[in-house]
């Protein structure tokens, strides 16, 4: 493919004008929307005027003038439509971490008399080590297996599948309801961890039969660096489970200041502490660039965007091994290079901003909403020019990168 | 007293200058910074630089290249001076309750065999709350009891004694050094919630020889809404004390993705999930409103401030009753009135922000860094007048405040 074919790509993208929606540096291709979305358009006002005008004019009247007691639940049916859930059943709390330990906790409460949280060796580790940290403390334990082995795995002690819809790496992604009915078959819960989902692929909770969910605002998302996460609890479970965190916000009537705890009705129950109001102005503001945007049509774009990159780097960076599957994946791609972290660094002196991942894999995400056709025709022909006029074949030194 | 004396107090105040660092909306007498802190003047340009120069222009870069990876403990280290902690104590993370559910896990896995937390009956409800959440998934109990009764009941069983310094309600202080010894005395770890002391009065955790701390970050020290929390652990104890909240930022080394969770050195092992870094640009904000205040002054300023409110709502509105100690006190009054709703609500059409607490109280806070002697002056004088011409001798109808 020629750039010209490539633009012409983009000049037919229903979804081309969304990108209006952000601010972009010049001369930068980003393709690290996995790892911290791009800047919507409109945040910086969002929340300048909720710091200027909410916080500094109408001070503590802004609970409830503005609603910032309800954000959490508002920004939650913002989430809803973009992963398959029904109103009330998302709620934007903490972060990622934070929600799978209380689901995680309420899920083995749930589940008398069963003991085993079962994941994938190959989870990201911060989910595994909040399900360590929780079995340490209780007479659960953490069972790991391969991801080809998870549904013979499951079995009569376990209490909860814990998954990532899309690995981190790989992007391989899951087959999400068969994995959901083999857990229910055995009498499990089943918690998807939508971080690398929700945002830029068609993610569809209910349609899957799924009983618990977390997922991560600083991604596809666009929320801003560290922004508010999501859980979402299916609406049948939701007054069976409680969560171990059991701060005043998720009490059923915060604001009396009652000595016993007594959980909210449905969802709210896992709110905690008092939330960053401005840190939620930024994911709202992340939020609204979804508008108008059907998720069936963002995976469609991902897919297309994903697929002509594999093309064009098989064709011209030969040198570079496909690491992702080319099956069912989520929007970003992985490929091992014996130089992969020279090479990237030297991309993102080019301006193609990817990630280097140990031990040996660059990673390039990305964000149907703003990233372009023209864009991965460009990364790629830089790409191939740094590898045929640089070399890269020698080892160089390493250091490891800091982000997700 | 007369306006002019107060005026000529404000005069002479050495803290008075500390004003011009906030901005605050025209006839306005705010009396709720307890509650949540004024916005400083330099919040929204600190905010916007974040938003727009790092996370705009720099995306994932700004991690590495302005240092957001490290805020949670640089921030730490700014608050550090404000309670008594030496550097290397104090981690700015998550919501209070959050990190007191990290501290109270802790502490009892600290001190196995020993299965009592022991808190007072009118502690702040959310941290009884996030203790009751914990022994109800533990074996371990929360005892409460009246605050003249807690040297005595601690005993051989207790494993942590947890209470609020400054009571949210009375603003009643508690001795920290002399609680603190009686827990170590009987081999029991102490904790304090600063939520109503930092920022506001001189704390000295060190001196008092604390093990544990949390706090807000969005009362006096002027974080705004729902701004990160901070947790202090008592650098002896650090590496002997673990958190059941075991995310990824806490690991030793979170970027080489091991598969287990290996706890960091020092107070970092704290950190859960990846921070709202936009809620830590407003948090840094505020704390440096505190630039060249020494504690000690901040706390006489405290005194004089709410001393003279006591002498002048005594003097002019007897009807009001004192539900404060008049000895050690934090920043805060609370008075109690038989229509203390209504009037609460007058005193705030009037500009005299303050707050309604259940059943019967109005609560007025002092904020050193920008409340002065002729805003108590006119707040009082409001105050009397509404007394005096509306009545409020009839009960009326009441509804919650939804604000702590």
């Amino acid at each position: 493919m020629e750039l010209h074919e490539a633009l012409a790509l983009d000049a037919a993208d229903p979804l081309a004008q969304c990108r209006a929606r952000f601010v972009l540096p010049e001369g930068v291709i980003y393709l690290d929307g996995n790892s911290l979305g791009a800047l919507p358009r409109a945040t910086a006002a969002t929340v300048a005027a909720r710091v200027e005008h909410e916080w500094g004019d109408d001070l503590i009247a802004s609970w409830n003038k503005h609603d910032w007691i309800g954000l959490a639940q508002r920004l939650g049916e913002r989430i809803a439509p973009l992963i398959g859930a029904r109103s009330g059943e998302v709620l934007v709390s903490d972060s990622t971490s934070i929600n799978l330990f209380k689901l995680l906790a309420a899920a083995l409460a749930a589940r008398p008399g069963r003991t085993t949280i079962l994941s994938e060796t190959g989870n990201f580790p911060s989910d595994l080590y909040i399900a360590q940290g929780l079995a340490g403390r209780t007479s659960a334990r953490l069972r790991t297996v391969e991801a080809d082995a998870i549904e013979a795995a499951i079995d009569a002690d376990t209490a909860v599948v814990m998954l990532t819809e899309v690995d981190y790496r790989s992007a391989r992604r899951h087959d999400m309801a068969r994995i959901a009915a083999a857990a229910h078959d055995a009498g499990a819960l089943m918690l998807w961890d939508l971080s690398h989902s929700a945002g830029a692929v068609a993610v569809d909770l209910n349609a899957a039969k799924v009983d618990l969910a977390v997922g991560c605002g600083y991604k596809y998302l666009n929320g801003g660096p560290g922004a508010p996460a999501f859980l979402f609890v299916a609406e049948a479970l939701q007054d069976q489970l409680e969560s171990p965190l059991s701060g005043w916000l998720g009490h059923d009537d915060p604001f009396a200041f009652a000595p016993d705890y007594r959980p909210a009705p449905g969802v709210a129950r896992f709110q905690v502490g008092t939330p960053s109001i401005l840190a939620m102005a930024a994911l709202e503001a992340g939020l609204a660039t979804f508008a108008g945007v059907s998720m069936a049509e963002l995976e469609t774009k991902s897919r297309r965007l994903s697929d002509l990159f594999i093309a064009l780097a098989e064709a011209r960076c030969p040198e570079l091994k496909l690491a992702s599957p080319l099956g069912s994946r989520g929007s970003h791609l992985v490929f091992a290079h014996r130089n992969a972290y020279p090479l990237m660094q030297a991309l993102i002196e080019r301006g193609v901003i990817g990630d280097y991942r140990e031990p040996d894999l660059v990673r390039f995400g990305f964000a149907p909403l703003y990233n372009g056709f023209a864009e991965v025709w460009r990364a790629v022909d830089i790409m191939a020019e740094l590898l045929a006029t640089r070399g890269y074949d020698q080892p160089r030194f390493r250091q490891r990168s800091r982000v997700t």
